[in-house]
This record gives C-alpha cells, structure tokens and sequence, in this order.
C-alpha cells in the first residue's frame, strides 16, 4: 500500500454546515492532505495572503487562464471569478497526498467529469433548524439572507445522491474523524492498489514453480 | 444516521490471508455486527457445535432448503454441500446489524447480483511469500497441498477487481481496524441514508416558510 496515488476530494454542502472548519481541522489532524488553494479576482480581505487563502489575480490573469485550460473549473459570482488552478491539484497528486476542496454542487460534477475517481462528499447539519441556528448564529446575517440561504440550500439538497457520501456534522471532531474514514477506506478500492495487485500476481506464478 | 440499514458484507481471499482470524475479532472488537452461519453436510469435527460453527444437516434437508430457495448460494466442496441460510442473513440485516460471510469469489458473485449493495472485501497477505510462509507455519499441510493452494491463489488473484475492497493483512489489528473503516464509511452512502436526505428535504422546504 506503499507508493498509494492521491484521490482528490470535493466538499460541498449547506452554507453554515462548518465545511470550512471540517476541512481545516481534517488537514490539521491528519497527514498526507492538501487544501486545494482556489482562484480569485476578488479583492483580498484584511489579513488575507496571496497563495494561501486565494491565489488573487486580475480579470486578465484569471481570463488567460481559462484560455489555457489552466483551471479545473472556474464560476463567477457577484462580479468576481473564483476557480480551480489545475497544476497545483495535480503536483499535489502526484506526490501522494489527498487534494480537498469546497466547491458547490455544479463544480463539483464538473470536476467528477475530469476526475472520475473523485470522491464527492456532502455535509450536512443534522437537520434544517440547526442549520438555521447556524446561520443566524453568526449573527451578521439578516433575516433576508438567511431565507435566500435555506432556499438554496432545499435546491442543494436535491443534488445529494449524486454525492458519494454524506456526512452529518453535529459533533465537529466525529465529523473530521468520518470523513477521514471515508477517505481512507477509498484508498482501499482495487483500482487504487494495481501496482500491489500485479506484484502479488507476478509473485504467485513465480511461487508456483519455486520449491 | 439513527435506524441504520445493515450492510452484508462478504469477505474472500487466499488460503492463508487469515479471513477467519479477521473476522472473529471484528466481531468481537466492535458493536453491530453478526457473523453468517453456514449450513453444511459434512459431519461436525470434535468440539463444533450446531448453530455455532455451522448449521449441521442432512443432505435431503439441505437439498430442500434448496429446493425453497432458502440459501442465499451454495456449493458442492469433497462431496459435502456448503450453503449460506437467506433467514438469517435477512433477519440480522433488518435488525440493522451489519452481516459478514466468508466465502470464494464464485459465491461472493452470486451474492453480489441477488444483493447488489453487498460489500466484497479481498483480503491478502503483503506478499507471496508470506502466504507461502502461513500456509507452511501451519505445519499440517504436505508440500503437494500448498502447491495446490498457492496454484489456487493465482487463479483468485485474477479476480480481485471484482471486489469493492482490498485489505493486506499483515498486522491483524491493523487490518481489522481498516475493515471496520471501509464498512462505517459505507454507511454514510446516500442510498444508504435516504431516510436521512429525505428528512432534510421536507425541514428545509418548511423552513423557508418560518419565520
């Protein structure tokens, strides 16, 4: 199980669901992840930095980008472009490690599109008024906000089954211990293990003679 | 996650891999899970018990539970009949506890297309050699029959892709650790929590009405 590739994981669910604190906590607690970093022309926030929030670029840059195939996916919303940088992704690969991301439901089928041994994980509040808590919790939001956010959310929920797994995160350290599970029992699919799987078929031919 | 649909899970691989061993202490290490009891032909051997070790029966009994479709799968192995009983496979799943079988790749394919959601579990040693060494250790077998056995290994490897997962069973903990892994993270499939999904769906079209 040595020498194992590193799967890409997706994250979407419910605003207010904690993907971001889940994700955090997953690649604090664990080794071999890597957060996906995603690319924006959105203007950085207070105590934001380049490349490790966001990679931030111009609408140019960004554009060129795109030209270039150079993201995975990419989405705008209110004005500014968000996406995907493929190189970082697939460097992260190809040295092993597990590559997660959030995303909302069309970036993440985009990206099972081009990367159909993706893992697609939803996470969930255990139920709408929790989510509804959580929303309002923050205590920045109006009431306005969180009716257009538990709307999406009903249009979310509809997308759940083509997800690979949900998760429910009501205790947040349980939550990180399931999705890293759900990880690691992926790495046990044959598909993941071919070069294990041919060595012990060489080998047992080879047994066969050997006395 | 509450009223969890059990999961059957079958668990193959070579001679020697110690599928016995593995799933003895799964059972015995965690909560939720029932071992399958075989019905078989051949006599008991000193210190089995029925019900315990095997459902013991005779050949006309066990060819009418075939007869009444009452196995699950069976087959003919040294002039003894071997057989997995549907009632109770059924009977344990519907109590939602999770149902593991050992059984050959033949058996595992025929359980797999009359329960389609059924987990097919390869276990193997690290290497030829170990397996090899264990079939050896064991001290009771002649050089022809490990030959056998190993010559039989080969033709099972061939088809180790048509399983959902492979363990390496090289520290017993281990691998019991990570067979328990793969199966809690199979509970968090969305078919297997539609009951779940559909809960949201209905709290959240609510929601958006409340106030």
């Amino acid at each position: 199980m040595k020498n194992r590739q590193g799967i890409l994981i997706v994250v979407s669910g419910f605003s207010g669901a904690g993907k971001g604190t889940l994700m955090k906590r997953l690649v604090e607690e664990y080794d071999g992840y890597a957060l996906s970093i995603s690319a924006t022309t959105r203007t950085p926030r207070a105590g934001e930095t380049d490349g490790r929030e966001y990679f931030f670029m111009s609408r140019e840059q960004f554009e060129k980008r795109i030209a270039e195939h150079a993201l995975i996916e990419h989405a705008e919303y209110c004005g500014n472009y968000y996406g995907t940088p493929r190189d970082y992704v697939e460097q992260k690969l190809a040295e092993g490690r597990d590559v997660i991301l959030e995303i909302e439901i069309q970036g993440a089928l985009k990206i099972k599109a081009q990367y159909p041994d993706a893992l697609l994980v939803f996470v969930s509040t255990p139920d709408a008024a929790e989510l509804r808590r959580r929303l309002s919790g923050r205590g920045t939001e109006t009431e306005d906000v969180i009716q257009k956010r538990l709307c999406r959310a009903a249009k979310e929920a509809e997308g759940i089954e083509k997800y690979d797994y949900i998760v429910i995160n009501d205790d947040l350290e349980t939550c990180v211990k399931e999705l890293h599970g759900i990880i690691a029992a992926a790495h046990h699919a044959p598909a993941r293990n071919e070069e294990f799987i041919e060595k012990m078929r060489g080998e047992l031919e080879g047994k066969q003679i050997e006395n």
